[in-house]
């Protein structure tokens, strides 16, 4: 509720239009909508202009299929991620042009095209291993109206690789890295532009990576000052601060 | 080394100017100027035009007025953190407009007072106790050319205390917050914006804080999906994030 | 053994109706019966007048029947938590009135609908995946003989959700609060209450939630002095408490 | 901001004494007061009618005399926790009935000597080096107007010792349990009493109890359903748990 | 081999039957028998006189089923832990007189009843879950040629079930105590015994208990002094110390 | 209290010589002493007729000499541990017999030579600075009462040196085992005795050694079975177990 | 691109054969070649003449058979780790010389037999466990042209053992030692010879082992000076480590 | 004691010149020389020519200078590590050579010139706090009879320092590499060069640096398999092994 709306109430107060009583409850309803398990948010929708997400994991194939129906009359993008192939096939049977992307684990409904972003985002992975995660980053950022740049498998053990590719980090306004093993990545890149970047720890790896620690620890301790870091294997997270960046 | 200088040094080769020996040499002759005990890139300053930085903490006053000494000399803004007053005394001697911000431990020396960003940023706190890093990251972004709001003791407890000073938050273009204990204020600020938000965990607490640990997996786990992390205490390290996003 | 059925005892010695031997034979006599795999005890029942609870997780469903049947016989309500469907076959074949409450894995007896509370008891959950913590929650407090309010998806990050339900934690004179990831919910219901506040931390999240370890610790620094934890999804522990409170 | 003075902010608005631009100001209006450093909050004071309190860790003695003799003015109890006799001596000398608790580390103010309880707290301990994180309890127990047992150096390995004093927890109405090195104490008060039991985890201990995590994880783990936890070292926060259950 | 045996060979060499050359080899010449994938040490087995230990887990029942016949071949009782049903078919086919104790997931081979214990040892143990931890503990020490009495969920919440069964730890020369969750009743039995207690952490409980870590720590910050601790779960190290301590 | 007690109470109390309510009163008295701070706690002196030991750490010269005055009295030996020259001088004042060892950071009060051990116990460290925790081992079995051997600087790193000196070891009922850094050393000598062997993990060691963790994790895993383990630098605790193993 | 290339390219330049523009482009281009899913990097291979190696894990059969077709063209040997029958079965069909080392978990593909180490390589494993991880060590060693020797289930429980096997050691030039549990055994082996000893901690073990972090921590507070470790499990890498010190 | 030795003494033996007897005990005479506090292992100086270590940490002065007196007569360099200037004194005034190396922490007895290495070790340390590490490296490489290279403050964010120095890592025979905070460099020199890398953790950073954790996780975890790792801190250990590396 904005300041105007509230003065809006105000001068119909005055005006006698509304009485004191109805504008005390106005001021307290709030545009909810009760899907029994799940409160829908327009007003985050309103608030920043970007696609509703649902976060599969743990919400069976029905429950996803619910919110989704209801976020997709909205006439935005629909995203969910973390969905496997049964979500998809639940949603898909109403919208047959959902897309499902395996490798990123990532239901898309496009129904806005708008190209959002004010440059381009590269996404950045240091082994084979670590492109699901990267996919989850690119898929992310598209279907966030960006135009996004893969530069993979450009790990640090073979610096001249990520050197001969430079061009793609220069064309960039927002980079994220994604890393699991010692996650030394993000560091190096760091130090090659001068444009913020996300680091994305992953779970890649064994025995003292501890599923993504080592990573993470990596990147937090990051001796780049342009670097900030998003939890372990939260590719969407880094591409939604990564929209977000690219749109200002 | 830029491309272009690349390109020019092959056209001296092909006039005849320089020798493919010579240029093989000047290929590898890159400016770095060696004190002794810390090589100051001045790539680095010319890649992102930003002031040089001095990390204080475990360094000597001699070795801090040394390096600072070299970089004074390029004209811009020198910036010393984790800095100790007699850190300060050893450079004020010859620096004497050099400023000693205790609160921040921080020593700077404004050179250029070119505002560099496009907006404000806000560096939003919880605490009383979390003020030191919070002005870490104060001085740290008006030393980049930043314009700063503050927004102190604010924490999740007294939330009527944030949702009161929201106007600090809408007027910025990026916010910082810096929280210890459970660290729960950039998620509730994260909610409330549609812009970056830079989290700083302090080590601000007792018993299970753990030295910030607490406050660090909190931000790293948060909810918004605007939120991204940086190290324990480095408000640093958020404001340089903060400044070349707000330069964007 | 109570100190009158102590003073009891002496008096009939004193009386010859008991010889000293056989009193001292009689004070080590205590109410256990033997299952031969759980010592069921009727002590605990009587101290405090709660119904006597199973924990399912780790039990075979013929071990769940033989304790549930033996306590069954007291009249009092019976709880299984951690309960799956094989369980409450199990026990459903003899005892039809039973139920099981899938979502909260809860398998429930009512035979006494006594309330035994003086106020509600609230519940409120940050995520649509916290609500088998919240529902244990709930399932148990109501078993207890507590009237209980839901207040479910109303995490930090949309902060307004909270705020706009408020009535629900005015209504309580206890509330319990679950949340995964950064767990942050319970500070800032403790901060809107000035009744006790009892936080559930829950497993849900990934990465550097550490199943469940990120929440508790946010929960143990809480800024708001009114909350005390419990483990990890422990939603039983926690309306044993409130509804223990609550009685007072 | 209650309802009633919103409706009767509209009230005045529908009576024209009121403009909507002036009424949209003071609701924005809430009573804080800036001390530069930290903003008292007087509404928390009127939600929960509790003393305000210090934590003084951190603070200096400017600081903390600073903010308690604006808190002194409202004429409830101050209470300063992790004080230190410096603090005490600041305060001291505009307050000469201040006391100041060393054992507990607590300065108070009584002004108010109601008694709001309406039973007994017990406070009991395990070892004797657990004393100070019980006497922060014990004070801050009584400060907020309770009547407080104690019940000191009781710990489980001499567990005859607890069973002989078990008339000081069956007089009380909550139990708070202050234990290190293994923390199993508050699991046997508990299987003791059908009251609420608040357990502290202290610090105490060497090698592998780490600074109170093993009897923090033993307290989060007890066996017995009327324990919550709160933070390690934290006798203020049990007594304020306490405290509001006692009230209820 | 014994000095004994170097004194015989010396005597030997200077007898002249024994050139030095071979007396070199000789002593060189150490008992092993190589299975191929397991060198079977008889040393061992002489040096304590106790019986071979085959720990099952992660071998394939063919392994187990070499080992046990090589093992067997001594007359000595033969004991699998972690053994699964299949480690006992593979073994049982050969050898129709070894048992499979399934809740002690063991398999033994009694050849020799000799009961080697000068007392009586204790098996301890706090809840139902425990159970299999402590069967492992019985049988390894029954096998080991002790005398065992049980006592099983006598957990500390309600610690008269203990308190009434004393004198099973009156009669025993050696007390095992296993317990999850908290781990506090190995402090409680240590108080009440003067004798020695072995505890084992069990990996009984959820959340906070980290699969053992929280009873492991208890255990060794127990404040009861005749406390020492064998790895999480490891019934059968308690049992074997308990073993030579009964037999000393 | 007895069983003979008791039943000497109910003859009584049939005899007419104490009255019910009398013989309940008691039943509850018990005889403790109130020092104020600490009860001592008689019964355990006479449960295991060892000497009473005093943990100094933590507490002050007076308090140590308070606590140690009452003991005194008794006749038996006293042993304060953890303790400092302040506390020595404190206690040497009015005990001038009693000694201080600085090494071993003890005080001990020789009132009773009887050497109550059945065999010797060897003390065992790895390196030179594992000795103080030796130390207090070696100290803390002396003023109980048993006949002690040093093996001091044996590491795993020079085995040989361990090898040469298994006499030692071969004179011993129980073996108590010192170790920082990797902690290995238990592991060796259990392999090589068949008595009980007590491992004392030391915080000896830097990095990675965690404080005493990583010695700590390596006994409590030891392939060798006759392997128990306390807490870190817990010296006292190992010769206390030691010294009732020695005493059976 | 080695320093003689680019002055050669310098003298193509100065002859007019090549522009500088042309030069430029050659500068960048690098021999990469892209299979879509990985770059597989020719220069490492140049750089030390070793087999390039595939890591299995995670990936399916296609991607390994893939990537292993693109390095077999080459003629040196390929070794994939981690690998699973799946992945042999799909590499087997069009190189059927590649042999499956099931144990090892390793697929090789013998090219070159060229014995390019100077010395050979002992490989220590403690206990039976042990030994797939030791495998892995053998085959990478093997695979990497140099002579093995497998000294296997000589654990530090029974020393005698790996001495009686001295010679083992004596004949290598880098020694491989492969433990879990307490992982003592690179120590004793440390201390026993006076070349390298690369440590590779397992995840064998149960308990306080937490998945071999007890066996690490061991490792690298080894108190034997010539002791370096690898990750937990990764013989591959100690192997690797091994080759090149063979090498030199 | 070698092979030959034994067979000397069975010749001896069997000439009649030694009794079996005096055999036996001349078998078990080993050569230490007791200091009291520790025991001078010259065998270790024989088995592998290098000079002996002391650490000097928790050493007192005059511990340090008996046990350096002991060592120095033997002619061989000397080595104290962890060494203060107080350490020095003590023993500077009876080896005036002995020189102290303030920022390495050590003192150097050199009465051995020999360069005993193959090859040059470089130690490249990422950034100035990390020198004093790499000094005990240099210093320690050095005092072992290496030829050692310098190249500093070479970190990840600025990769072109360390690739316009690779002519230091193209000269090496083996690579120590000391790091802090992330610890990736490591890595990338691992991928720069085809010889053996140690690497370092240090303690460099702050917050989630954990005094060094994250930098010895990322380095286990490290992409590169050319890397073995050492303790935190252990720029000695890393030399050590460096250096027997060298002598190969």
């Amino acid at each position: 509720m904005k300041p105007e709306q509230i003065k809006q109430l105000f001068e119909e107060v005055r005006e006698g239009k509304v009485s004191p009583d109805e504008a005390v409850q106005r001021m307290h309803h709030l545009p909810f909508e009760d899907l029994g398990f799940a409160k829908v948010d327009h007003h985050r929708l309103l608030r920043n202009g970007m696609p509703e997400v649902i976060f599969g994991q743990g919400k069976s194939p029905a429950q996803v299929f619910g919110i989704f129906q209801k976020l997709a009359e909205r006439g935005t993008n629909v995203l969910v991620t973390r969905a496997t192939r049964e979500h998809w096939e639940a949603v898909n049977s109403q919208f047959p042009s959902a897309l499902f992307h395996e490798q990123a684990r990532a239901i898309v409904l496009r129904q806005d095209d708008t190209n959002s972003g004010k440059g381009r985002i590269a996404v950045v992975s240091a082994g084979t291993s670590d492109i699901p995660v990267a996919e989850e980053a690119v898929i992310t950022a598209e279907t966030m109206g960006n135009e996004v740049d893969r530069l993979y498998d450009v790990g640090v053990a073979g610096i001249h690789r990520l050197l001969s590719n430079r061009e793609v980090l220069q064309n960039a306004r927002v980079v994220i890295v994604c890393a699991g093993m010692e996650g030394a990545l993000p560091s190096v890149v760091g130090g090659l532009v001068g444009i913020p970047v996300i680091a994305v720890p992953t779970s890649i790896g064994y025995g003292a990576s501890f599923q993504g620690l080592a990573a993470l620890l990596g990147m937090l301790n990051s001796c780049a000052s342009n670097v900030s870091v998003v939890n372990i294997d939260n590719g969407f997270g880094a591409a939604y601060v990564a929209s977000i960046i690219n749109r200002l």
